[in-house]
């Protein structure tokens, strides 16, 4: 069976007591780190709380090269630890697809991810949220196509930054989103940097603003906001020090 | 401090190991299952996991009862624990509003909700997904509305089914939504029950025909879909027995 066990936001103990158990028992144990990254831990302090030793997984290992890892699980418990929740990236999906296709069982243990964080973190109402993008190094439209979507039905995005080949700051994403459209600047946005650790920074202001405000070490993402219910305003005010004039969205 | 850790989809080894450390040092420990439940345990269960008398709160403990809570976690570490993730109710957004405007730290400890968990089963891209509803038992236009937006901007619809005063199925579901408006039976949809279970059940059709298919045991919840990426076709063919029509709607 290919077992894929998300390991949560943060450090090695944000894994589900579930997941921890499952990864003791298993025959083999791998961990990627490509398409999120576990900022408040390393690989050595992870196999030394699954009491494993651990191997790394490339790109290539998720994608064009994953059928070694499909036979593998074949006749063993093979389990690969994810960051974050281990579907929200579509890698992954595509190899429990290509997995099961090829008669190997899957099973996925759920843990907490960023998705979450930003509701806890912000205050905004997950039922809010609309379509999510990626801000990229190149420069695309996609995320501003994507936003502008979410505002016609008045939905919020969240953005999230690449990583590829460093993660990107919201200083960056603000600036290369208004490269490509410089009127978004003004649109009221929450940043949000190192969510699951004890020490998050969470800041709403116009986009334009937020470029300027020390978030300090990644991972960053990013929320653009539509128009907010009260609650939504009432907790920004006080969990992410909004500014008067944000007033102006509230319904 | 108030802590609010989630205790994951399915039964008590669903929490993180550092929710479970947390609740283990608290001062005191509560529980609720008013706004989702955790079918695979029961208290006594979660208890003897914890190690740990925990106290059963209501709805209004939660809501307009909240003070007192709040009141017990000026000078203790209190913990409440909360099926899914914490931060998905609007209810609890609100209680940690109160505690903060009050002077209280807080403290989200996350875990996995149903929102990453359709991802796993079904195959269908996180970053698809629109703004989610709620199919209450009191008859209302609410997510008709919500999925017929998220259908302008080609975004998948999460619809969460009531629980009180009985966890709502599928088949209610459907017959509530059609009797508000037929012509939502002709929809494609992505029936889900059990999410997070060993026996989770999966099952892809029009919603006229999720109708009379039988997904066994709640909690039950529905995706509406919008037009689909190749991939996630694949995936509900192989995952979710859609039948060979739904290639109607692959962009």
């Amino acid at each position: 069976m290919l077992i894929f066990v998300g390991m949560g936001l943060w450090d090695e103990r944000d894994i589900s007591c579930k997941g921890l158990e499952i990864a003791r028992k298993a025959d083999e144990v791998y961990v990627e780190f490509y398409t999120s990254k576990l900022m408040g831990t390393n690989l050595e302090r992870i196999e030394e709380f699954v009491g494993r030793k651990i191997v790394e997984l490339s790109r290539s290992d998720l994608e064009e090269n994953c059928v070694w890892i499909i036979e593998r699980a074949k006749e063993r418990d093979v389990v690969i630890l994810i960051p974050g929740d281990p579907m929200i990236a579509t890698t992954h999906s595509a190899l429990k697809y290509e997995a099961e296709r090829r008669g190997v069982k899957t099973r996925v243990v759920n843990a907490g991810s960023i998705i979450n964080a930003v509701c806890g973190l912000t205050g905004l109402h997950n039922y809010k949220f609309g379509k999510s993008a990626t801000v990229s190094w190149i420069k695309s439209k996609t995320p501003i196509d994507v936003i502008n979507q979410n505002l016609s039905i008045n939905a919020h995005t969240l953005l999230f930054l690449d990583l590829h080949p460093k993660p990107m700051t919201i200083k960056d994403a603000v600036e290369i989103l208004m490269d490509v459209e410089s009127g978004v600047g003004d649109l009221f946005a929450v940043g949000i940097a190192r969510a699951g650790s004890e020490n998050p920074v969470v800041k709403c202001d116009r986009m334009k603003n937020l470029k300027d405000y020390d978030f300090g070490e990644p991972l960053h993402v990013m929320v653009v906001l539509a128009k907010l219910h009260f609650m939504e305003f009432d907790c920004l005010r006080l969990f992410a020090q909004a500014p008067d004039e944000l007033e102006e969205i509230v319904e």
